[in-house]
């Protein structure tokens, strides 16, 4: 929630602009107008030798269950850099991203998520300080019932569909409040 | 540029929060940490009869350039709302969106650009507020050299290509600042 003005610190106002035709929160003393606008989540469904790279979380929200490595996209980086940076950080693996495989629009918290198909360069993975465990899982072995988002669950179920077939698309899908 | 917090109008300074790994615009009083994150911008290469829709620019940068419809996501929408949106507020076109077509990644100015495959539904078009004019364009007569923006041209060369060809792909890409 804005209440004061970034650029110089007085009240705003929830109001829409001349010309424009959302309400902003606006600067009552400057004019400053601050947009706000959806995130990206940027993540990878890394393989190793046929098996799923997943971490349990750490941290609120859904502590304790399994999600795909994945975060917020950061200034100055690519969508692919944000992917294998997130792996990196969540999961300790170095992946080479092969392309964008799943975007899943959750327009009710106002997120993109996009997520990559990796491959590990080596077996080796730990968790990061926002993960309690990492785990390579066979297909026939993903925790369905302890995935930590429903954007999780529907990547994994269009990856290992594409996985019976061989062949890889882009998937996009939305979710919704309901 | 943040430099008062927009939760308790105090003064905001930029460092690494404890934890972090990025700096932020942190609040000297009350803590709050602002986040900054890349912007989507969502668009369409619109057809009709085999013409592709393009608006010539009304407003900077690039006025009086031709562009494809497309501008900033807006939160509660989804990418695909989106790009339906700005084709209508730009182009005065209704569209269906096929599905999502192009993604380039703008990373020096922290922008993801995704464009989508639409058909509209009628002839109708007018210019936006935004806009000049609006024109479709037969594939041999696209103004490559009067183009406002990189990325409309990565995406239509893209587009092209495919439409020779008539399988159209999902084009994942990057611009850098040089």
């Amino acid at each position: 929630m804005i209440q004061f003005c970034q650029r110089c610190g007085a009240r705003a106002t929830f109001t829409i602009p001349p010309g424009d035709t959302f309400p902003r929160h606006v600067c009552e003393t400057c004019g400053h107008i601050h947009y706000e606008n959806p995130r990206l989540v940027v993540g990878c469904v890394a393989e190793w030798e046929g098996r799923i790279l997943l971490c349990r979380r750490a941290i609120e929200p859904r502590h304790g269950f399994w999600t795909l490595p994945a975060g917020f996209m950061e200034n100055g980086e690519t969508t692919a850099q944000g992917a294998i940076r997130e792996t990196h950080e969540e999961a300790g693996a170095d992946v080479l991203v092969d392309g964008p495989f799943a975007m899943i629009n959750v327009a009710h918290i106002n997120q993109v998520h996009l997520f990559y198909r990796g491959r590990m360069r080596s077996p080796h993975f730990s968790p990061g300080i926002e993960s309690l465990e990492v785990c390579l899982f066979h297909p026939d072995q993903i925790p369905w019932h302890d995935l930590a988002f429903r954007s999780v669950t529907l990547c994994l179920e269009r990856y290992l569909g594409d996985m019976a077939t061989g062949i890889f698309g882009f998937h996009e899908t939305n979710i919704s409040a309901a």
